[in-house]
């Protein structure tokens, strides 16, 4: 098909890419929400997906200094406040900071992300590089996974509440804020690439973007299912429990 | 221990880091060598290396363009020759993508990259992204896994022509050339390294980036471990074989 799609079809194609690649689909993350993961997989999930998180407003960064008009940096310079806060212990990053030591973690060793994956590394890295040098349109299409991080957000809360003694309410707070800032920066985003994919092309662009992070996301828990699930796989050097795995399944 | 290595000291260091770290010790690697690999195992193994291979020839003109006289440039100017060739069909480029033909995959959807696994890309792009954005001398050390290649060339070559009947000599003739350039490029980078790492930072800064180098071909066997191997994990849009999978043991 190469007719340009409506702003209709196009939110509708987007959202199809959401139904068949995003992360909420993954084995890890069923074992996550489940119960099925002992303590140090999760801490392994929390402790990778810090670089993660820390590595998001510098890509917003990276992203605000091209785009060209006053109104579209100030939408955009609220995500660094969200992530960043606006003083210490505020902001996304403290709160998954939050999140690891709730789970066991040192934070001082999470922050030196020195036990992280390298393939979280590079998936994360890949993602950065990306919005720096692919077209604004594909960068701001690329953050659209916000559409579809309400319904995990809800699932995690719901499931890791129930099923792990070791995480509280106070452990999940980064994921409340979450609630109501992914849908207004996924409206602003979305708004964005209707508007500005102005051919097929353009389009397909914006569909691969999306379908791009949509990787990103999915080789992050990947590389956590290939380290802590399968036996026997976890690289030299990266983050192992001090103590000997305990089942906490439900 | 923070004193200067000796140039002796600093190899040493090197090869414990390969001896340790290198991907030849990675169980996907053993199944391959060892006859254990199903033909589609074969198959995603070659269709993933194609794009480490393909992005080397980028990596190597990346770095080229950093070294600052004429000498360097025209030893390191001996990769680009060695992996693009002097004319079509020449260069490891080429005899990579007959090696994949002679293991079954055609050679338009092997240049084409679209069946890769993400986190193949993911990994060889962070080692191009790592020779533009880190020192020279970092950049230079990351070719280091050159020491190292021709142990495990040794072992590929013999034991996949031993236990697979669709793997001939001539699909495999890639190596044969790899087994003196690698050597070659390895002593031009090792003298380099111990000439130029001044200081005890410096010498870990090289020491670091064989590691990282070492993880970036780890992340790949890694990612087709998980892909291939663990049942079920294949990421959508991905290679497949066509047929369903023989087992293809000795």
């Amino acid at each position: 098909m190469t007719e340009k799609l409506t702003p209709a079809q196009l939110e509708s194609a987007l959202r199809d890419i959401g139904a068949r690649h995003y992360h909420n689909l993954h084995p890890f993350h069923k074992m996550l929400h489940s119960g099925a993961c002992t303590r140090e997989q999760v801490q392994a999930w929390a402790l990778n997906r810090y670089y993660y998180q820390a590595s998001i407003p510098r890509k917003d960064a990276v992203l605000l200094a091209r785009l060209p008009d006053a109104a579209s940096r100030r939408a955009w310079r609220q995500r660094l406040v969200d992530h960043d806060g606006e003083r210490e212990g505020d902001g996304g990053i403290a709160r998954w900071l939050r999140l690891a030591e709730g789970v066991g973690l040192d934070a001082a060793y999470v922050e030196s992300t020195a036990g992280i994956l390298p393939a979280t590394r590079f998936a994360v890295d890949a993602y950065v590089t990306f919005v720096r040098e692919r077209s604004l349109l594909e960068a701001v299409a690329s953050s659209l996974t916000e559409m579809f991080s309400p319904t995990i957000i809800a699932e995690r809360v719901t499931g890791m509440l129930a099923n792990y003694d070791f995480v509280s309410k106070d452990t999940l707070v980064y994921f409340n804020a979450r609630l109501h800032q992914a849908p207004r920066d996924a409206d602003f985003a979305l708004d964005y690439v209707k508007t500005h994919a102005r051919t097929r092309e353009e389009q397909n662009l914006v569909l691969a973007a999306l379908r791009f992070k949509c990787d990103v996301l999915w080789a992050q828990v990947d590389a956590l299912y290939s380290a802590y699930v399968v036996p026997g796989m976890v690289p030299h050097g990266v983050f192992l429990a001090p103590q000997a795995d305990v089942a906490l399944a439900s």
